[in-house]
C-alpha cells in the first residue's frame, strides 16, 4: 500500500470537526439511523442506568388506598372533638378506636389517628362488662396521620418522561406507580475491532517493535461507561481480506464498528479502502488534534449475510442480544478510530459518545465546565482544533490549568488529566495567564483537594501522592524543572515547588534563588530528603568512566536535563568549574525532563550516560557514579503552608511509614524531612 | 408486640447522627471491619469501575523501544545536516534511509525520521546500479520525530495509586504498563431483605392493606451504583423466628445485612429484638428527618454455621462469588432500614454509602454543594438533622432552591429533588430568601438548563415537561397556586408561572392580579388553554348533584383545593356570589394541592365531590358536572421571555405535535396556545 501516499488515493483530508459531524448526521439521517435505536422492555430489577423509551405514567395511585400515617388508634376525627388536657376524650376499643400499625388501611368508618404516644389506654366500665378504651387529650382535624390514596402518586400522573436514565430511586417510584417492567431503549451494540500485525494482547511478553493492544479495552470501557455493549474482536492481522471479512462479520450484528488503527496513511492502513468497498467513505481526516486520522463511513449490512467469510473465530452475540437482528438498521457507521492510544480516547469522546446519546435518546454528555488561569505559553496549530490535557487546582481564589503532554502516544497524559482545554482551529495558541475554559474529567470535590506540586522532579513525591491517597488527599505533581517551579510559585500556580538548586556563590541550596525570584512572597523552606546524584551508566560501566570528567571522551553519548533543572545548573556548575565546554559533550543538547527518563535513555543505549539520582538508576538495573549530595527541599509559600489544605501533605513528612519507605530507596537520606531551613519574605 | 411500646423493652431513643456514626465505627473498628475488605485479581477487561487495591508499578517502559513517530524514513540525523531547498540532501534507501511505519522500532543506526510528506523518491545512479533515493530538503536534529523509549511511562514508574477507581483510559495505561490483571479490593457483598406481611413484589395486583414491596429495589440499585453486589431476598413476614433465621443464613455469606422496615416500633417490628438476640443492639433511632427508626448492629457470623435453619429459599451466592469465605470477618453489621420509601433511600446514603466507600478504599461521596436562594420559610424540629428535598434552578444570577414535599412516604419527591438542603439540629428552619447549601443530584449543567415553573398545577404542565425533555430542555414544576406563582414571580424565583386567576371586578382573567402583585417587573402574558371547570363526582353522580348550590346538601362531603389555587378562588367566587357561606359546606376545611388529588379523594370515597379541571375527572374515570369555562395563561418575565433558555418552551407552544397532544385532552382549548395576550410594566 506503499502507493497510497504516492498515488494520493486515500490520502488524509483533514475537514473541520463541525463539517465531519454533519456530514456524519446526515449520513446517519439518511439510514434513518439518526433518533433511538428500538425499544425493549426490561423488568424493573434490570433497568438501572437504562433510559427510557416512552413516559411512565402512574398505573396505580401511592398509595392505593388510605393509609395510616403513624402507628396508634384509627378513630373518628369529630369523635375527638373538645379533648384536651382538663377535659380528655374516652373512647371505647373495638366500636371507637382501633389500634392500627403504620401503612395499615383505614376502616372505613375512621378518617384520623391518634399517635401511639399520645394514647393512654384504660379499662373502662360504662354499661355492661369492663371495656378496653384509650384516653385522648388534645382534637384531631379530619384526616390527621393518614395518607390519602394519591398523597404521593395519583393514578394516571406522570412519573418519568421519556429520555431519562433511570437512578436507584426512579426504580422505586415506577414499582409503586404499578409497573415491573418498562420500556427502555436498547443498548447500542458495537463492534470494536483492533487491526496491526504489530499488536500483540496485554500479558504477552513483547519484543521491539510489537504494541500492547489496549486501545480495545479502553473503546470497550467507555462504550459501556456511556450505556452500550461492546464486543472485543481478537486482533486481525494488516490484510485487507482479512479485515474487510471481520467487519462484513461484525456487521451482522453490531450497530456501530470501530476499527482500531489502519486509519492514517501508512503503508499498512487498509481501513479506508474497506470502508470504500463495502459502503461508502464520508470523512478521512478530521482537523483534531491529537486523533486527525479518524475515518467516518457508512457500510451497507447486506453484506453480513455471507456469514464465515473469515475463518476467523469472533465473539458470537446470539446469547447475549437475541431477537435482535430484526432491530438492526440496513446500514452501519464504521468509524476508523487513530491508533495512537490519547487520539483513540478522545476520538471515542468527541464521535463515539454523542452518537450513543442519541441512540439512546438522551442529551450527550456534557462535562462541567469551569474557568481556570492557565499557566503557560502553548502554541496550536491555526488549522486544527486541539484537545490539550490539563492538570487543575484551586491555589488561592483561582483555578489553575497547566498543561500536561500534547504527545498523542502519552496515555499517561489522559490519565492525570483533570480537564481538557479545547483551542479552537484559527487560534494560534493560549497565554500564560490567559482565562481558559476546562471541562472536567474529575469532580470538583476532587479538583479542591488537589495539592499542586510543580517544580522539579523526584520519584518520592510520586511516593508521597501514593501515600496522600490512602488519606483522601490528591498531590498532583508537573515537572517543571527546580527554577520552574519557583517561578509558578511566584505566579501563585502552585502550592510548593520541589526544588534543588546550588547556589554556587554560597554553596546554599534554594534561598538565594527564592530570594531572587521570590522576592514578595513569604515562604517557609521545609526539608525534605538529601539525595546522591552521579553519572547513571550501563551495568558494568563498559565506558569505565570515573566522572564528569570523562563526558568529552568521544565515544561517550550523553543524555542531559532540560534547562531550568536542579540537575541541568548542578552539570552546568560542575561543568564551568572544571573548564569543560557543554559543545564538547556529545549528546549535551538532548533533553528528558524526568530522572527516570535519563536513566530510560541509558537503558535503551540511546544514551550511555546521565547524571541523576541513584534511585533512577537502580530503578531500571543500571550502575551509578556518586559524584555529590545534594538537598532537595520543599518550597511552600507561607498561605499555603499555614492552609488546611496542605496540612495531609506536611503531616506526612512526620509519617513513620512515609519516612521508612523514603529511606529504603538507595540514595536518600530522610534526616533534613519535616525540620524547617528557613522562613522567607 | 404491642407491648413493646408499652414496656420500652426496645423502644425509639434517637441519637444524633454523628454519636450514631462513632458508635457505628467503633463497632466496625473492634470486628477490624473499618478498612478495606479484601484484595482480589481480575482481569484488566473487567476492571473498569473497580478500585485499586494496591499501586500500580509500570512494569515495562511504554514504549518499550525506540520507535518511529511518524510514517517515514528512519535516518540518521547526522546525515541530514545542510539539507536545504537549495541544497537538498540525497539518501540511499537502504543503506542511509529505510522506510518505516509510525510505531516501528528505529533501526539501530537511525536516530531520527523524515515525514513522508517531506520525501521526495527520485532514482539515483552515483556508481553502479541505479539506486532508490529519497531527497529531504532540511535538516533533522537528532531523535525528530522518534518516540524514545520510555516517553510515556518508564518502568517502575507510578502508573496510579492504590484506591483509585478505573476509568476506562486507566486500563490501557495499565496494559501499556506491562499489566494484564490487576489487585482490586473486592466487592462488598450487601444482603437485602424485606420484611411485612403487608408486603407483595412488583407487578402483583394489590389489595387495600397490601404494600409493593420496593425498597430493595432501591437498595439494591443503590449498592451496585457504589460498587457494591446485593442479594436481594424474598419478602419475609412479620415473624421472629423466620427473620431470624434468614438474618442467620444471610449473614453466612455477606459483608453487611439491610433489614427493610420492621425497624420502628410497630407492632410487628422485629428487627431489633432480633438484633439483639443475634449480636449487639448498637444504635436504635438517629436524630435524622426523614429517617429516625434506623437501626445499627453487629452480629456473629459463626451463627451462620447453623444453615438452612429456615426452610426459605434465599439466593445463592457460591456461584456468583466462589472462594469468598475466607475472606468474610467474623462480624456483620445489620443496619435496619426504615420502611417509608424516602427513609429508606436516606439511610442509603447517610450509613450504607460512606461504609461501602471504606470498604472498597476510597473516599465517601462527595456530592457537588451550590449556595442558593431558598424561597419558603420552612420550620424544622430542633432535635432533628433534616434533610429537605429542593428543586432547583437558576433564575437570572442566582441559583433558586423550591422545598419539594417533605413525607417520608412521598418518593416522588426524591425523584423530583434536584438536591437536598440539610437542617441541622438545633436550627427551627429556613427563612424565604436566605442562602443555603444544596448538595446536587444532578449535574449543575442539567440544573442550567432547567426551566422553573410555579404556580398553579395544570396536567399538560407534566405534558409539555415531557415532550421538552424530548429536545434536551427540563421543565421543572412545583404548585404553588396560581397566586403562590405570582408572587415567586415578584421574588424573582421563578421563569413563568400558570396562572388562571378571574378577577370578579372585570370578569377578566389575571391581568388585574400582575398589576397588583408584579407592578415592577415588565411580563408577557401568554396564552396557553381554556379549560372546563366543573363538579368531580363519582361515576352516574349517586348524589344527584346539579352545581355548586348543591355543595350545602347536608350529604355532601367536598374536597377543597388549597388557598391561593385559581380553582378555590373561582369557587370562593361563585359562593360569595350565590350567598353560600363555606361553613356550610362539608368538608371545605380539607385541601388538596392538584386537580389530580382532588379526583383521588373522590375516587377513594373520601370525598364525593370536588371543584376541578374534565381531565382530572377523565383520567380516574368518574363523572364531571362542567361549570365555568376559565383561562389559563402563562405569565413570563419579560427577561425571561427573551432568554435563550425559555426558547424552547415558546416555540413547544408552536409545535404541532404538543398541541395535539394537548387538544385530545377532554376539556382543553388550545386556541389561546401561543397568542399574546399582554405585555405589561
Amino acid at each position: 500500500m506503499k502507493e497510497n501516499h504516492k498515488t494520493g488515493s486515500v490520502y488524509l483530508h483533514d475537514i473541520p470537526l463541525a463539517r465531519a459531524w454533519d456530514m456524519l448526521i446526515q449520513a446517519l439521517e439518511t439510514a434513518d439511523l439518526w433518533k433511538p435505536l428500538a425499544a425493549e422492555e426490561v423488568q424493573l430489577e434490570n433497568a438501572l442506568g437504562r433510559v427510557t423509551a416512552e413516559p411512565i405514567w402512574a398505573s396505580l395511585s401511592s398509595p392505593h388506598y388510605h393509609a395510616a400515617a403513624m402507628d396508634g388508634y384509627a378513630v373518628q376525627a369529630a369523635g375527638t372533638s373538645g379533648a384536651s388536657d382538663r377535659a380528655p376524650v374516652t373512647l371505647r376499643i373495638g366500636p371507637d378506636a382501633v389500634y392500627i400499625d403504620t401503612g395499615d388501611p383505614m376502616p372505613e368508618w375512621a378518617d384520623a389517628v391518634v399517635p401511639i404516644e399520645n394514647v393512654e389506654t384504660i379499662e373502662e366500665t360504662v354499661d355492661g362488662p369492663a371495656q378496653e378504651a384509650i384516653r385522648i387529650r388534645a382534637a384531631l382535624a379530619p384526616w390527621t396521620h393518614v395518607r390519602s390514596m394519591g398523597e404521593d402518586m395519583v393514578a394516571t400522573e406522570l412519573v418519568l418522561p421519556a429520555g431519562h436514565k433511570l437512578r436507584p430511586i426512579d426504580l422505586g417510584a415506577i414499582a409503586g406507580s404499578g409497573h415491573d417492567t418498562i420500556h427502555v431503549w436498547r443498548r447500542p451494540l458495537v463492534a470494536i475491532i483492533p487491526t496491526g500485525t504489530e499488536l500483540v494482547p496485554p500479558g504477552t511478553p513483547v519484543r521491539a517493535g510489537e504494541i500492547i493492544e489496549y486501545n480495545s479495552l479502553v473503546l470497550a470501557a467507555q462504550v459501556e461507561t456511556w450505556g452500550g455493549a461492546a464486543t472485543r474482536f481478537p486482533i486481525i492481522p494488516d490484510d485487507f481480506e482479512r479485515i474487510q471479512a471481520t467487519i462484513v462479520e461484525a456487521a451482522a450484528r453490531h450497530d456501530l464498528i470501530l476499527v482500531n488503527a489502519g486509519s492514517s496513511a501508512g503503508s499498512e492502513d487498509f481501513s479506508a479502502k474497506v470502508v470504500q468497498k463495502l459502503g461508502k467513505l464520508l470523512v478521512h481526516g478530521v482537523a483534531v488534534r491529537p486523533g486527525h486520522p479518524v475515518i467516518l463511513g457508512m457500510i451497507s449490512r447486506s453484506f453480513g449475510t455471507d456469514a464465515d467469510m473469515t475463518g476467523i473465530e469472533v465473539p458470537k452475540q446470539e446469547d447475549a442480544h437475541p431477537g435482535l437482528d430484526r432491530a438492526l438498521s440496513a446500514h452501519v457507521p464504521v468509524i476508523g478510530v487513530p491508533g495512537y492510544p490519547v487520539s483513540a480516547a478522545l476520538t471515542g469522546e468527541i464521535f463515539v459518545e454523542p452518537m450513543l446519546a442519541r441512540w439512546l435518546g438522551c442529551p450527550p454528555l456534557e462535562p462541567l465546565t469551569v474557568e481556570a488561569t492557565f499557566t503557560r505559553k502553548v502554541h496550536s496549530s491555526l488549522g486544527d482544533d486541539e484537545y490539550l490535557r490539563v492538570t487543575v487546582g484551586r491555589v488561592g481564589e483561582r483555578l489553575i490549568a497547566a498543561p500536561l503532554s500534547r504527545g498523542a502516544g502519552v496515555i499517561t497524559s489522559m490519565v492525570r488529566a483533570d480537564g481538557i482545554v479545547l483551542i479552537p482551529a484559527g487560534v494560534q495558541g493560549i497565554q500564560a495567564g490567559e482565562t481558559v475554559s476546562v471541562r472536567l474529567y474529575r469532580s470538583l470535590a476532587e479538583i479542591e483537594h488537589t495539592i499542586l506540586a510543580l517544580g522539579s522532579h523526584d520519584m518520592t513525591i510520586d511516593l508521597m501522592a501514593q501515600y496522600l491517597s490512602a488519606k483522601g488527599a490528591r498531590l498532583s505533581s508537573a515537572n517543571l524543572g527546580s527554577l520552574g517551579g519557583l517561578i509558578a510559585l511566584s505566579r501563585r500556580e502552585a502550592h510548593l515547588a520541589g526544588s534543588h538548586l546550588l547556589d554556587p556563590d554560597s554553596g546554599e541550596y534554594n534561598l538565594a534563588y527564592i530570594e531572587k525570584y521570590l522576592p514578595d512572597i513569604p515562604v517557609v523552606v521545609v526539608g525534605y530528603v538529601t539525595r546522591e546524584q552521579g553519572l547513571i551508566i550501563p551495568p558494568g560501566n563498559p565506558m569505565k568512566l570515573t566522572g564528569l570528567a570523562d563526558l568529552a571522551m568521544g565515544e561517550i553519548t550523553f543524555i542531559n536535563r532540560q534547562r531550568g533543572a536542579g540537575t541541568r545548573l548542578l552539570l552546568d556548575y560542575h561543568l564551568k568549574k572544571m573548564g569543560l565546554e557543554p559543545e564538547a559533550i556529545t549528546g549535551y543538547g538532548r533533553e528528558e525532563y524526568t530522572h527516570l527518563n535519563v536513566a530510560a535513555a541509558v537503558a535503551s543505549e540511546s544514551a550511555n550516560c546521565g547524571l541523576g539520582i541513584r534511585a533512577a538508576a537502580d530503578a531500571l538495573g543500571l550502575d551509578f557514579i556518586p559524584l555529590f549530595n545534594e538537598r532537595f527541599d520543599l518550597v511552600i509559600p507561607l498561605e499555603h503552608y499555614q492552609s488546611p489544605k496542605l496540612k495531609p501533605l506536611l503531616e506526612m513528612l512526620d509519617d513513620a511509614e512515609f519516612r521508612r519507605a523514603v529511606d529504603s530507596l538507595a540514595g536518600y537520606d530522610i534526616r533534613p524531612m519535616g525540620s524547617i531551613i528557613a522562613e522567607m519574605g
